[in-house]
């Protein structure tokens, strides 16, 4: 398998990183390990938000045969000219679906078959009942309340172009030919290892990472294979690496410069380190491999180092295994920014911004403020490697966080 | 409980609607039958998506002590003043956390605590390690590389204002905090009765409204509590209504004018039928009532109209039951009218429209197309009561479907 890098990523413990692998690179690796999952069958109620394996082509037309579009009397409409409130048009009131007889209606109710003969229906509120009989006080043209065969959707008129999540709407359409198992993209199964926080001296540090990884991989369309604690070890790292059942492996923490980040070690002993190091902040630690045939994403422990490493490769990788590369998780909205940001060149930096008055203000250095940044902002933008930063009033796109819906009153 | 409308809905059956209430008096019915569900306790694993009953307080600052942000040496700043490659100079490599003895270091991991004494924190970078001892070779000043006590956040800080859907990094945040039990609101229990498609002439026609309506109760926070085909007879369907269990009931089909279209007929003789009848189109044979204390919609059984009256009503009502009211279903994107659309005054019509270069180019007649023309579309405008629809040209809000996200690169 070709590696987008040429150099062989070396031990940075206690030495630092002598070079790092660009954005571009990193991308380019998760492009060339993003193989998608094969498709499964599922039952119809559970198909909302999954990726079809395949177009969805019609099997039928639909409506099957004629039918009312709303409830009232199915006639000839050629037979209602003239019918006014001054001059009503007696029918004789059919009971039976056959063949309409002259001058006969039929009582049908929305989304029944027309009986032979009806071209249209009459809605009862242009018609007086009697019990054998009913008066016609208006008159209806050709087609009117009818839904002709075929009108909506003709057999093999292709209905849904995969790959994209399936709406209600779409498994409501499925659902009308009488279809109850779909043919989907298997969801990737992602197995996260988790070394933990280090407290040397006692302090309790709570985990961050366990449950926002999972949230992450539920949002991105993966699922959750087994999330494992406190492994630290670099045989156990490496075990937990080459047992099969997952399509992904996330290991957080233990990736850095310290003496007991065994996590790069480990993959290089089970597999093939890629890349370690990545120009980014934060996340400059990441690193990238395979065990198997398994790519590995070495996640920094540092909380919002794992997000922004986890949202620029990870979540990327797991969307493209799930079938579904387009389905971005942040909406992107232009903006002015308040004031300058300052960034290093040749380092893609990630800024927590907050939006005031339609303007984008950072939200401090990268490196610090840690979730609680995340937490604070509004969104985020990028300073690409090749740039110093931005001038106050530059055009920015912001990757919202859209935490406070607008308020979108369906009433209007 | 006061009502939205004065009238007393009528039988409609083989008569049609002598009146309907207008969009807005059923927008306002949903807003006096949204008491807020309950709070639960649920473990933080299964906190993603979910409302905070409460906003979330910090309830402790973090870091909780004066703490590394990288791997290195933890010294202090003012010792190094002067160290450069040419003039390294040699600190006493200590190795415990005990409080810092003058000209000392001590190794530190991202996340943990500086020793007393330290101020900064050297990368391996700037160092030459020996066994006893570290040459510096480089300055740093009085706070590089620590994250001091409560930087991040402040014990006591309002750091998750409810209600919105808790994010990935909410939940990592919270969880930093060592918590693993949240209060949220509970997620309103749905009940949903479908009547079933009439198909008299042995015509099999598929349901789409039950695993449509399913899909939709989760789109909005709710829980389908159960999900009933088949119910057709009006005690059966009052029984069904009366059953505890559910915060809110659909009834789905025989709404309309047809002689067994009991469903009105059912709330009326189980509780109170408030509205029925709604000058909208598609929908308008919506009806709204309460059975004990618990509000039902009746959703016509055409699964177009059936997607329109939930969106515009049942679905507000789930949001506002789960505690989210602001989360809205759809995008707005305003955009050209690139065909006139007509509508009847009186009557708020809802037309699906399709984005081509651009403009909305509407698809057909309001009630026609079915569910087929919702996934051939792009999204879909509103046309109010007052107007007789809109000039070409015209600027409208299109609701999106996002169907085919737009490739968001996180790359850039």
């Amino acid at each position: 398998m070709p590696d987008a890098t040429q150099a062989i990523p070396r031990d940075v413990r206690m030495q630092g990183f002598a070079q790092r692998a660009s954005v571009d690179e990193a991308l380019e690796w998760v492009g060339l390990h993003s193989k998608i999952c094969a498709a499964e069958n599922i039952p119809l109620d559970a198909a909302y938000g999954r990726i079809l394996a395949a177009s969805f082509i019609s099997p039928a037309d639909d409506p099957p045969v004629d039918t009312a579009v709303s409830n009232g009397y199915a006639l000839r409409s050629c037979e209602t000219v003239g019918a006014s409130s001054y001059n009503p048009l007696s029918f004789h009131l059919q009971d039976n679906h056959s063949a309409l007889e002259p001058f006969s209606a039929t009582l049908v109710t929305s989304g029944t078959p027309l009986p032979m003969g009806a071209d249209a229906v009459v809605p009862y509120e242009l018609t007086q009942s009697g019990t054998e009989t009913i008066d016609v006080i208006g008159s209806v043209a050709q087609g009117e309340g009818v839904n002709l065969k075929g009108q909506e959707v003709r057999k093999g008129t292709t209905l849904i172009e995969t790959p994209r999540p399936l709406l209600a709407s779409d498994v409501g359409l499925i659902s009308s030919f009488g279809i109850r198992q779909l043919r989907v993209i298997r969801r990737p199964l992602v197995r996260i290892i988790l070394t933990g926080r280090k407290s040397p001296e006692g302090y309790e540090l709570a985990d961050a990472n366990g449950p926002m990884l999972r949230a992450l991989v539920v949002r991105d369309g993966g699922s959750v294979e087994i999330c494992q604690y406190g492994i630290t070890d670099r045989n156990a790292l490496s075990e937990w690496m080459t047992r099969p059942g997952a399509d992904l492996i996330l290991v957080c923490g233990r990736t850095g410069t310290g003496p007991d980040d065994e996590a790069p070690l480990a993959v290089t002993a089970a597999g093939t380190l890629s890349i370690h190091g990545i120009a980014m902040r934060p996340g400059g630690s990441t690193g990238l491999g395979v065990v198997g045939e398994i790519p590995v994403v070495l996640l920094p422990g540092s909380p919002l180092d794992c997000l922004c490493a986890y949202d620029l490769l990870a979540g990327k990788l797991i969307r493209n295994l799930s079938g579904c590369s387009l389905r971005a998780p942040y909406r992107i909205r232009q903006a002015r920014l308040g004031r300058k940001i300052v960034s290093s060149i040749g380092t893609m930096e990630i800024c927590q911004v907050r939006l005031f008055a339609g303007e984008a203000i950072p939200l401090g250095d990268a490196n610090l403020g840690g979730l609680a940044s995340v937490v604070r902002a509004d969104g985020f933008i990028f300073i690409p490697a090749s740039l110093e930063g931005y001038a106050p009033g530059a055009i920015v796109d912001i990757h919202l966080y859209d935490k406070a819906d607008e308020a979108e009153d369906l009433s209007r």
